[in-house]
């Protein structure tokens, strides 16, 4: 069903503010929920929330801290999430790292029990829109395989880089996975085969079905080169946040245990380097206006896609699965 | 023909030292290239040495200089490479920054006007090595196509990130290109076809045709993920360093024009995290014991490959083309 983003949006600020969360909080935690189903990215929306009530209502998730930060160098903030909701941390340490760039021109924040941060294109978008560089790293449960592996023992490792540009930021957002395991389990449910290649079964070897997939492993992006990227993000947070390696992580898809992946937060003002932001404006307007391989397909900018779709969604509304819909809404009369 | 590493590096540093360069930094130059040449990676290796050669020769490389840096805020040095040997200036940024690190945590150095850096890994091995995490990029010349696009615009933006780890360290290094021109070009040479999927040629059709390649734009690795960190490197590379864009990047193929591609190193002191390196190291061994895919194939660690190559060529020798050495040994009898 086609439901408006206004009414989703006064409905999730709802269900949280009944568990204890600061307005302020209840609607940032929202619109990251909601941002992600305008940019057609359902696996990071609303279908986190029922998760997320949960994980409040048992005390995995604290309602009111926005995480503990201590400047351990000039430009090292450890940031102890105290089981705080993810982007009421991650934005919070914003706050406070950005505070020392105009001393420091760069700064890490380095983040351990927090929850899910959802879709890091939001922290790395808002840092652009400040006119920073953002960049935001994140470690999960073990999903996916090693290349030339068979077994999950690395996360899904997402990074996101937001770029500022004169007109649209530049802002990417992947996982080191080829594929989430959101859009696995979605083939599953509507019982399509998946396309070779994406992952293993639990003894290890290549399937296209979801189910024997959800048993198994996921395969890395880009092979060697993605599975190598995935795992220098696996590497770097655990060393900077002390946060758990991915065979012990828990707690981003379940409401048992604590959350205790890691994220990082690197901030870079760029008036502190040589370089001029409108050129990379003019530089990216080229590549979007080159000519593409599908002349029906130009290129885009990473960023682009979502920026439209959320223009679209905006207007037309978002779609959510009615079960989802009912569900929240019989939480909102409980 | 098969030779000794000493003599490649007696014969490379003797070049170097007669065309002005002092003897510590023509070791330097002259062990970068030959580590390229131990780890099986001819194109980063000796066949270098004659554009070096020649652009010391014409002015385009200044034999002396280390690099001039400013530090523009207190975690952020800017430097002028002065036209100066890439090695050189890279392990100089690397010396200055590492000296804030136990105040800052973490420092980056932004690079404009060096020559040619060679192997990236070279560096992130040599920050993981001194306990320190090290993260390279560096642009060059538009070779690579916009995902979706058929002209060269992007550079082929190589990353490398090295982490220590109690035994060996993880080091990463890899292109955002699917594969190197040196490859092409290597192909071509030995007129063999190029797998589908690598480039398209300069009307933006895909081909396996090498010579077309060359005229045409290499694929960027991973499809549209990896099209994104590529370009990603480029826009980081050129806000902070303020060196120039691919389109306008010249003098790391070429002896006619000043090296106008940029360089960034990121280094972080993880004793200012709250993980502990022995965990990593342990995660590590236990990927590298994890079932493979093919039995005869174990799971490998970026930097393991490299490292057993080096150990065997260190041994038996390093294969150089015929013409090339009799290209050197009649430079330095000249």
């Amino acid at each position: 069903m086609r439901l408006p983003p206004a009414r989703l949006r006064n409905l999730s600020v709802a269900l949280l503010e009944k568990r204890g969360v600061p307005a302020d909080s209840a609607r940032l935690q929202a619109n990251l929920l909601l941002e992600a189903e305008l940019r057609g990215l359902p696996s990071h929306g609303l279908q986190r929330l029922p998760l997320l009530l949960s994980r409040l209502d048992k005390g995995l998730a604290n309602p009111t801290t926005r995480g503990n930060g201590t400047w351990r160098r000039a430009s090292f903030l450890s940031v102890d999430g105290e089981r705080g909701l993810g982007p009421v941390v991650m934005m919070d340490a914003m706050r406070v790292t950005r505070r020392i760039l105009k001393e420091t021109g760069l700064a890490i924040a380095a983040i351990r029990n927090a929850n899910h941060m959802g879709m890091l294109a939001y922290y790395a978008e808002a840092a652009a829109r400040d006119g920073l560089i953002g960049i935001v790293m994140s470690t999960s449960e073990a999903l996916v395989h090693p290349f030339g592996g068979t077994q999950a023992l690395i996360g899904t490792n997402p990074v996101a880089i937001g770029i500022p540009a004169a007109g649209h930021p530049f802002v990417l957002d992947l996982a080191t996975s080829i594929v989430s395991m959101g859009k696995i389990n979605n083939h599953a449910m509507r019982g399509l085969a998946i396309p070779p290649g994406w992952a293993v079964d639990r003894d290890g070897r290549a399937t296209t079905d979801p189910h024997a997939a959800q048993a198994g492993a996921i395969a890395p992006f880009g092979d060697a080169k993605g599975y190598g990227l995935g795992l220098a993000i696996e590497l770097l947070v655990a060393a900077l946040a002390g946060s758990n390696l991915a065979p012990d992580v828990n707690g981003t898809l379940d409401d048992i245990h604590p959350a205790n992946k890691g994220d990082l937060l690197i901030l870079i003002d760029p008036s502190a380097g040589a370089g001029s932001i409108p050129a990379l404006a003019a530089y990216l307007d080229r590549l979007r206006l080159s000519r593409p391989l599908d002349p029906t397909q130009p290129v885009a900018i990473p960023g682009d896609g979502a920026r439209a779709r959320r223009a679209a969604a905006a207007k037309t509304g978002i779609e959510l699965p009615q079960p989802l819909f009912d569900h929240l809404t019989a939480l909102e009369a409980a």
